[in-house]
């Protein structure tokens, strides 16, 4: 084990955001990327799978977030409005990163299989969300449709608060809104 | 420009699906799906630009169904309304062919690139249903929660359909209903 290094993670996505930013995805190598945050390539390698993960690392975080707040809502909640509690929680988590998401997805935008990592990423937050509410006794197809629907509309909101700003929590509830109000005016 | 081949197409995609479910998508070369299928490579690259295309060719027919019924919708219709019409259109395209879904289903679940390439795929056909909806003037965030949601909810059915069989149009209608079900379950 190498010596401890402080926040070599947030170090790392930093340096590799700004690399990624100013040089592009495909024009920076994992050597850079250790060397602008003071570190090493092994210590990259620790953390990080590869290139595209080090823009890729909260989908634990935001994963046990979305469980954690589905498996403790009380059984009169609806499942809907429990994962939109878990994502509310997850938007709480990008307060003050809106720079910095912003940076992200303008990088993400630039390459095609960074898009499709991050689309693989939400499919399986959709895939763990569904678990999550069977395990709270909510029986199919309800599961799946609130789980796709959900992260549907998390990633809208996402998209709206990279563009408009604002806070991220305050965009996923008024995005929940907007999909009452959508669902409910057909007939 | 190499003569007629009656249904060149068709008998490619069945001649790549029968070979990717057989022996593997990576074990299959584009040469053995045009032999198969009793045509040449260069027939095959005049309809697929590659190995992985073949399993996708309804992409463009999908996305045109979509966008002409909410092109073609009435006012009063509300905009989830138009895209599940649409999408129960789709839904009759598949008619007869949930033996043919159900074996590229498998193959692509199988591949990791092929699965991405799906999500790709779907997340296209949501922005370019937002597109149509924002032609007809409904405003943002509703287009895009509404395109984003409907693809959710029709990646849900098309899943189902699969697994548990009957016709794709009545599986898409009935996920649509659970949709407003779930959303309207809330406060």
């Amino acid at each position: 084990m190498g010596r401890w290094e402080p926040n070599a993670r947030g170090r790392l996505e930093e340096a590799a955001l700004q690399l990624y930013s100013e040089r592009g995805f495909d024009r920076t190598t994992v050597a850079e990327i250790a060397e602008h945050a003071g570190l090493t390539e092994r210590t990259y390698f620790r953390y990080f799978a590869d290139k595209r993960e080090v823009l890729f690392g909260g989908e634990g975080a935001l994963d046990e977030i979305i469980t954690h707040a589905v498996a403790e809502a009380g059984h009169a909640v609806a499942p809907i409005d429990a994962v939109a509690a878990g994502l509310t929680a997850v938007g709480e988590m990008f307060r003050g990163r809106a720079d910095h998401a912003r940076r992200r997805q303008a990088v993400i935008a630039a390459n095609p299989g960074l898009q499709e990592r991050e689309l693989i990423k939400l499919s399986r937050l959709a895939a763990s969300t569904a678990d999550a509410l069977r395990r709270r006794g909510v029986a199919e197809p309800t599961a799946s449709v609130t789980a796709e629907t959900a992260i549907a509309v998390f990633k809208v909101a996402f998209e709206r608060w990279v563009t408009d700003g604002g806070e991220l929590a305050d965009v996923i509830a008024d995005s929940f809104a907007e999909l009452k109000t959508v669902a409910g005016a057909g007939q």
